[in-house]
């Protein structure tokens, strides 16, 4: 696959016990055109049991590409600051996923429909609904809002503060691969940290992952083997090559590196306590084994990742993502605006080597959608790596976060600052205090809450003209 | 009306002796969509004969409403200021203006074509201009970018800076209202600056601009009185009511303020210098004239506007605005985005009252065009009040022109500086140096060069770090 989902999922989700609202506003489907004048309903949540009424500030989750309970549960930093914020809570949908969707189960149906899928148009009715939120909530007109987000929804909220300085006065782009753009990053640097970890995970298990993929051409040689393969592994459908097993496991070991966190969490699976570590136990073989004796703790530290609960039944390699994540909605944005190129070299890495393509990478969007990417649109519209002008982001990431690659981990300025955690994998600071928790977490969600209070407090002593008819 | 060109115009332009290049490039239609793939050749023109080639800077004027040769003769402060600047003067025609049409002639034939005319696409088409500069110029790469513009064309400079600024290091938005938009500014500011611009032009001229109406209404009360409006103003078609004569001298009027400059120019129609006070000559009437005196006196101030030179055949009350402009876009703009309202009460103007009534426009918009205005889009696009968050912008005012009420005029920050030029109409800093310029419009275009060196100093001295594949 040429393009993957951002965002780590989660299959089920926490019933929260405090108030909850949701809601929903109609947003014009284009904020950019006027022919097409059809409205649509957007999803939000919000909790203000916190709130103090009256100026008391708002945090305002910026959707990613999913189900917005899903965001909403999982982004307990939100819930455990609420508090000592005064602050109330706004978890935004993202256009096109989960309930806010513009033309309902056709929304996907053809290019026509789908146009309206971009990162500008979400970004505006972000605007829209915190506009309605002060209008339409007494004593909010005067609440300073901070955008939160992680991954993509980390890239929304700094755009959301580069384009919109004016609604939001700070955002907190947790995990955000900003810079995973073309010519802003090398491309082989997401796989080039999946590796590091898998070889920090144990003895010889980045070694013996390198050392799959030709055991694999090996056993996909032969139908014999090919039947041994789908057994081993506990596929739900036979095998008639090796690529798309290869593929699969290749996602699977970035998806795992992603949630690598320091407790047992339920997400794209349950997965245990530090997942690559146990991963790697079923991959510490020395040299000489064969490559049925590999393949089997592949197959194993693969089976940890999609069911260490032992309750699926077998294990289909055409999805890697959770299902509460839009996968043909990331599709179609990967294929026009979101071009994040990814690549390998087999030397750097562990993987095979694969360039990146983009000719072969915008066949496969006309062939699907109709449409080719605008690789050079991302880098226009929000700045590539030239941010310096904006103010009041804080861009956090996790040094074993395969997507840090592509993040901002120097800061730039007094008040665009990056915060790395050593330990943190994919934005494990949006999620809730552990008592597991790496102390470089805790230090750096402190951190976050220092530059909101800032940026909460220059909002209220800066005077706020209002003119009107 | 209910809506105005912003823009001043010119009907003829001066040949300038210098080489100019004229050029195209090619952007897609929608910069905000997929599904519409088709492309169109913007025009643009470039000088770079000052140019310091290896980095030197770029004056890139954001073409407003009309045909860009016509603001390029128009805006002599950039070729004053090219030469000490060593910079390359780029003036980029807006889309659906002069030659870059998206549909070619078919362009404003309906709402879907019409559909991609909007600030956000010129802005994307001025962005991508930039981009493609840096890349085919050589020595370009690195030179710092700053924008200028005048009226809408100051509104989109501010603008692209404020929503690319990496792409431009610094805006100077001259006569730019910004502001000029629902529940910024007081309606009636406009037409009242237009009122003291009249007080000032002579004894009792504005007194006998307010005494007009009422005579003109009882004259056109008879069929008599009709015929005699019609051959006093020397109109091209007779006059069956008086409603169209008195709106198109409404803006008429402001149309003169707009160009009330010190020397005689050729603009909308030739004017002499201080255009207002020669046509206040014509309205110097006390108290005790009839309706016809009063009348011939007004029609006298009209054809000075509209016949300077005398060579007119007759005068058609159905325009006001110069042909370079183009009108059925703005008129379009106006419909969609560019909702400034304007209202008079006849007590802080010389006006008769009349609302800003937003729904009866926006009806006139929807039989003309089939879309509705969005009236709070352009605050939630660019921000309102509330820019402060920004930088690098000099908004130049002059003190006599109406669309100031709109303008910045006060500085938010020690990057948003605000230059008022008390004796300026509309833009008379872009213009040439005259031996006639006030004192204080020197002065105003030596600080916005100094705003000028300081931003091009600034760019030379931070770092950029390009990482590629």
């Amino acid at each position: 696959m040429r393009w993957r989902m951002v965002s780590s999922g989660i299959s089920s989700f926490l019933l929260l016990l405090v108030p909850l609202t949701k809601a929903t506003n109609s947003w014009t489907i284009d904020h950019f055109g006027f022919f097409k004048n059809g409205t649509f309903k957007q999803r939000y949540l919000v909790a203000d049991q916190h709130w103090h009424k009256s100026g008391g500030p708002i945090l305002f989750y910026t959707g990613n590409e999913g189900d917005i309970t899903w965001f909403c549960n999982n982004t307990g930093f939100m819930w455990d600051v609420a508090e000592q914020l005064g602050a109330m809570l706004v978890f935004a949908e993202h256009r096109y996923y989960g309930e806010s969707l513009p033309f309902g189960a056709e929304s996907f149906r053809d290019a026509e429909r789908l146009n309206f899928l971009s990162s500008e148009q979400a970004l505006a009715d972000y605007a829209a609904l915190v506009g309605a939120l002060k209008k339409s909530r007494p004593g909010a007109e005067g609440s300073p809002v901070i955008a939160v987000g992680g991954s993509y929804g980390g890239m929304l909220a700094a755009w959301f503060r580069m384009k919109y300085p004016h609604v939001v006065v700070g955002a907190l782009a947790a995990s955000a691969p900003i810079w995973q753009f073309p010519g802003m990053v090398p491309c082989g640097v997401f796989y080039q940290i999946v590796t590091e970890v898998f070889s920090k995970g144990g003895a010889h298990c980045s070694a013996n992952v390198r050392r799959s993929w030709i055991a694999v051409d090996r056993l996909a040689s032969t139908d014999e083997g090919l039947r041994w393969l789908a057994a081993e592994f506990g596929l739900c459908s036979p095998l008639s090559r090796g690529d798309g097993l290869k593929s699969w496991l290749q996602e699977t070991w970035g998806n795992l590196a992603m949630v690598n966190y320091p407790y047992g969490a339920d997400f794209l699976q349950p997965l245990p306590a530090w997942p690559v570590q146990e991963a790697c136990k079923h991959l510490g073989f020395g040299a000489g084994v064969t490559d049925q004796q590999l393949l089997s703790g592949v197959a194993e530290a693969a089976k940890l990742y999609y069911n260490y609960t032992g309750q699926a039944e077998c294990l289909d390699i055409s999805q890697t993502a959770t299902g509460q994540l839009g996968t043909r909605g990331w599709f179609y944005q990967a294929c026009t605006e979101m071009v994040m190129p990814m690549c390998t070299d087999g030397v750097q890495d562990m993987f095979e080597p694969e360039e990146w393509d983009f000719q072969a990478f915008s066949d496969e969007c006309f062939h699907e959608f109709g449409v080719r990417p605008r690789p050079d649109w991302a880098e226009t519209a929000y700045g590539g790596r030239d941010i310096k002008s904006h103010s009041n982001i804080v861009f956090s990431n996790g040094g074993m976060d395969p997507w840090t690659g592509g993040g901002v981990t120097s800061s730039l300025s007094d008040s665009l600052v990056a915060i790395v955690i050593p330990e943190g994998a994919h934005h494990l600071d949006l999620r809730y205090n552990s008592e597991y928790d790496p102390q470089n977490v805790l230090i750096a969600r402190a951190r976050e809450v220092k530059y909101f209070r800032k940026w909460i407090e220059e909002a209220s002593t800066s005077p706020f003209i209002l003119i009107s008819d």
